[in-house]
């Protein structure tokens, strides 16, 4: 059913701008059913209510993560090539549009006022994420790229502490020079990693 | 009057506990009254609206993380113990309970579902507290304490990152070893730029 997804995608791309404006959990149907110029029987048929629209939201902002993010790393040769990437890949996709935060890390912050699934899905994609950035950085030092007294866990924790020190320091407390300071950041990091 | 000034600090505590379990953007009039066992009638006669009552609560937050993490890094002597001492009480005020984030950086997070006044609140104190930490680089660059070619902006980026990151590792997703690695980085931080 083409017309049937292409609705549903227009929805859920405009529940994604609302959310930039507003966050998730204060999200209504009633909104956004105004902002799509529809009826609101008309978006409850597409999603049936704030739980499942909250959890397409956050699904659809996890896909072009998935995308922008994670597979150009992927496609790195090498696990240092790798994080490189996702350093860069990720201060990228922070800063794409510094008047909007990145759905996924909003969503998280506001866990707690969300739906109970769509909190624990915006939570496991931030620990999916950390995981893998922790699994590579053993791997680098199981490879030797890494120097073998590399604390992987810290690695992973300011790698995570960089990325959201960027969102609060461009879109929270809207200061300049997010994306050098950011990408100084992470290479500084890795290079006090490398044996 | 100091029985209205006992109910207000009540009504703000209890604001502050409410805010914890899901944010300041959704807590209505309504369901704080209920919270205090008070008529809503009651409740807006102490803050006449949502707008004055997110004021009060995040001004609440700022005169607790003054008292408890400024005041003290304060009394420090020499520029160096002052930004040690607030890399280990920043670390102790968003740890001192695991399930609470900050309501400082929950609110700068959530800002734009805010009313604007608490809005602007909220990031100022949070732009307030990073233009310090960017002082004090400074002026331990001019005294010596740290080296000539230490970018104190960047320094500032990075101590914003790892208490946000404290955040994000800690109440967000949930993992453990958040004290640790926060005070490990903001140790390696300082070392990196002494002179």
């Amino acid at each position: 059913m083409p017309h049937e997804k292409s609705t549903r995608t227009r929805i859920v791309e405009t529940a994604l701008d609302e959310m930039s404006k507003g966050g998730l959990a204060t999200l209504s149907i009633g909104h956004l059913a105004k902002a799509c110029e529809m009826s609101k029987s008309g978006l409850f048929a597409h999603f049936g209510g704030q739980e499942a629209l909250q959890v397409c939201v956050i699904e659809a902002a996890i896909e072009q993560f998935r995308q922008q993010v994670v597979e150009p790393a992927r496609q790195q040769s090498g696990t240092l090539a790798r994080i490189e990437a996702l350093g860069t890949n990720w201060t990228g996709w922070l800063l794409r549009d510094p008047s909007r935060p990145c759905p996924i890390l909003q969503a998280a912050f506001e866990a707690p006022a969300l739906t109970p699934k769509a909190a624990e899905l915006a939570r496991q994609a931030r620990r999916g994420w950390t995981d893998w950035v922790e699994r590579l950085a053993k791997l680098a030092i199981h490879e030797g790229g890494f120097a073998a007294t590399t604390d992987a866990k810290r690695f992973a924790f300011q790698f995570e502490a960089i990325g959201v020190g960027c969102q609060s320091w461009s879109v929270v407390q809207g200061r300049d020079e997010a994306g050098r300071l950011a990408r100084a950041s992470f290479t500084a990091l890795i290079d006090s990693a490398r044996a």
